[in-house]
């Protein structure tokens, strides 16, 4: 292996607790990825890891070679990739598993093989069926035979946070004299708090004999929601290491977030004084990445990435912010690569709020002007769940947001083929009583309905989101179109629900022509 | 007001933080509710303050009745209707609020009132244009005016983690000193950490004058991920109410996560020797319905109530869990009111796993055939995200899990017309090269089909559950259609991506009609 050479640590580097750098190992990649719905192949790996080296991890953790011919392809593949991440293959403690997990790291730049084994007494007797010594026999074993491939070893105390601390000092200690050079802590089952991680690390290093000659690491799970502050306290501890995912994802609640990781190290700086290498500018787009090759999205009230993450409704709270942003905010959204804060509206929205989105919208309004609006944004806030900028722009231009005309749909008809095309014609009459019709095909209905409509109106649209959502169960569920075009030179926003979904698409659909359509039917208006 | 003598605290229980019993304080239908997405209408809200009663929370927020007409009424409907769950109004310290809050909470069975006011530098600076005398004359002001309505008060120092903590001695000591009953500690922008809250907490309880006269509570919220573990310090620190929120939702990244909080308390009871009245049984349940009424799931991931939060992929966990649970489960899943853990299989699932799955299906299986599932196991997993019961029946069955036989869809054509009634009409070939064709009308294009799909093939079945998902973007997006069917006494499952997500509908439910159409032919191969 080239990488033979290759150090966790760079020459000179020190590895004592007194250090100021927290190593982030990413393993989006592994345990992330062995969760349920996370799966990748390969071609979503490897472009999942160069983003993870664009971010700036330390340590890639890219697979389990031993699992799978795909896992080892991928791993393979990562490795000859990546230029400055050090790429690592996991292995259990058995010849085998080293020797594929070297095999697939043979092309790497710089390389890791991380080893594993429980050490908990539930673990030794009912999973591994060994004794003490006999754990410590394998591990010593297994990190020699590594270290014939590779001189950067990390090796993990399965379950550790359930294990003997003393005993842990014992297989530590072996583990560092037989050539480990960073020794994980992982909490397996998302079990422990702040309070008690944090003592087990200060004993560690103070009892594991040449302590200073590794790296220490923690690896947490989530399963009591603790995974990101107990990591914290790990570093408090002397933890130099942090094992953790892009979104947190994981085996069952999974593992700590890496931008919450990042974030509150840097936002709490002064309290923690220690810094890592990533960029955070790239934390919202990694994140996003991630969800679209997963097809998993973020829960809205997800920290540092969620959609409300920097949205702020309350009109309370979006008074204060406005006059002061660090009366609410802590960290700027600029800071993880979102482009500015959502001040997404609603009822609890205020005055303030309210004129500072009109603004951006291109609506500057006199204070008499803003009253009716206000007044009219309150009422409506009142009834509907969330205000949508379509809705500001009728409030700002003096129509009516719930306006439905001059388009009304009187006729719809699709047909749908096998292969993918399909047909449909729409009938539409307006205000004056003209009717048009018109036809046109497309890759299924709905493209269909969205062309007939755009002919039959003469209103040229690109569509630039689609959305379909079943917002009940059953056959006759309600179906939630949502869609955004763009016409002139900017996007428009329409959305509709009924039980037929081709409908609830022509209705979104129509309503955007509209909208656009009673725009320019009263240019005069924009100036209100 | 019939609750004027309404307490906090029962007849003659301590609030000495010695005592063993954390309050839960919901906030759910307050700080949850005006978080961007998360807005229901007064009956949603009812529903889930039942639902909250039922579960055992001591204390519901109920809303901001100055904020809306439709706040001050959702907040008197839930009055009148809880029997046993205190019933709390938020206000700021103004009269006007204060009265208004009053006469929201006027005929409920136990009241709170709970004032509000900034006590940080920079609130009383850039929000409220208060010097700290200011502060402190309004805060008492308001809770003598409140308490002739109310004789149980929480006071809220908002952004007290950012005030000076001198400060917030004089300003809790004037609150209880004044009739506050609860003194409330926010983490207003969700900054603190573990060791730092419960430092403050420890001081606080220390120094407040009459601290053991009023309860302590933790507000967190979770802009850096520490909300739960941040609430928990705090009561190690000496609070005896936490204020969190069902899935944690709430404002930005939201608040601490009720459910995550109180299985903390329980998992570790040995380590924090305290307990709630929440009935763990009614997590689960309260999560799905407070997601069904804001159209708003949690992520996969989620911490107690996510759907993998119970679920091992990992052929390694997946053994040493099946031979003894609490290998890797810390918490069982009917803890919290889920039916059984959902093992979901994939790359990574062991051979004991695949077994242990087939025979919940009712397939037992000989050495010999195990050996032949499991290597096709192995290729299909390698193919495949994830493996579904219906792939794991046809391998069992000796069927070939691409198979798409007997019925193949030769024509498909649906008419969808306004109001949401529309007709199809299929064609369909069976290997024979026997043809049948068939139409029926139902609500929307996709009904139409699966019924017009069941006269054709004489295969009744009962839609249990659909989603249609637009996997990409555009109007050209493809769409995931997902089915599951009763048929005789079982479910079977279905699913199938198109650019035509009617079609994708109908490959879906006759890939259900032919795979009970193979085990009819041959059910012989049942024994395989």
């Amino acid at each position: 292996m080239t990488s033979a050479t290759a150090q966790p640590n760079e020459p000179g580097e020190s590895t004592d607790s007194a250090e100021d750098r927290v190593r982030i190992f990413d393993t989006t990649l592994r345990d992330g990825e062995q969760a349920p719905g996370f799966s990748m192949d390969k071609r979503a790996k490897l472009c999942m890891a160069q983003a993870l080296e664009a971010l700036g991890v330390d340590v890639l953790e890219a697979g389990f070679p031993q699992a799978s011919p795909d896992d080892f392809a991928a791993v393979e593949e990562i490795a000859r990739s990546l230029r400055n991440t050090t790429v690592c293959a996991l292995a259990r403690c058995q010849t085998g598993d080293i020797d594929t997990a070297a095999r697939a790291l043979e092309h790497a730049h710089r390389s890791r093989i991380h080893l594993f084994l429980s050490t908990s007494p539930l673990h030794r007797q009912h999973k591994l069926g060994m004794s003490k010594q006999q754990v410590l026999d394998t591990a010593v074993a297994s990190i020699l035979h590594a270290r014939k491939y590779c001189a950067d070893i990390e090796f993990s105390a399965e379950d550790a946070l359930r294990t003997e601390p003393e005993f842990l000092v014992e297989v530590f200690s072996a583990a560092i004299a037989a050539g480990a050079t960073t020794v994980n802590v992982p909490d397996t089952v998302g079990y422990t708090t702040p309070a008690e991680i944090f003592e087990l690390f200060s004993y560690l290093r103070q009892h594991v004999r040449d302590a200073h000659k590794a790296v220490f690491s923690s690896h947490c799970h989530d399963d009591l929601g603790m995974a990101v502050a107990n990591s914290l306290a790990a570093v408090s501890g002397g933890a130099r290491q942090v094992e953790c995912t892009i979104n947190g994802i994981g085996e069952r609640a999974g593992n700590a977030a890496l931008e919450e990781i990042v974030m509150a190290l840097k936002v709490r700086a002064p309290r923690f004084g220690l810094r890592t290498r990533i960029d955070t500018h790239k934390l919202y787009p990694t994140s996003r990445l991630l969800s679209q090759l997963t097809g998993q999205t973020v829960q809205r009230n997800k920290a540092v990435v969620g959609d409300n993450a920097f949205a702020h409704e309350s009109g309370i709270h979006q008074h204060g912010m406005l006059k002061h942003r660090s009366t609410y905010e802590i960290m700027r959204p600029e800071d993880v690569g979102i482009a500015e804060t959502t001040l997404v509206l609603g009822k609890h929205s205020g005055r303030h709020a309210l004129r500072q989105r009109l603004e951006t919208l291109g609506h500057k309004l006199d204070d008499d002007a803003m009253d009716s609006v206000f007044k009219r944004f309150k009422a409506l806030a009142d009834r509907k769940r969330e205000i949508r900028d379509e809705d500001l722009e009728a409030l700002a231009l003096g129509q009516d947001p719930d306006a439905t005309g001059p388009w009304h749909l009187t006729q719809l008809n699709t047909n749908s083929h096998l292969g993918g095309s399909a047909s449909a014609s729409v009938k539409l009459r307006n205000e004056d009583g003209r009717e048009v019709g018109e036809a046109a095909i497309g890759d299924g209905p709905v493209d269909a309905v969205l062309r007939a409509i755009e002919r039959a109106t003469g209103t040229n649209m690109v569509l630039t989101r689609f959305q379909v959502r079943a917002i009940s169960e059953g056959g006759d569920a309600q179906g939630h179109a949502q869609l955004v075009a763009r016409h002139a030179t900017r996007d428009w926003h329409g959305s509709s629900v009924s039980t037929d979904i081709i409908e609830a698409t022509a209705h979104a659909a129509l309503a955007i022509v509209n909208r656009i359509e009673r725009q320019n039917a009263s240019p005069m208006e924009t100036a209100a």
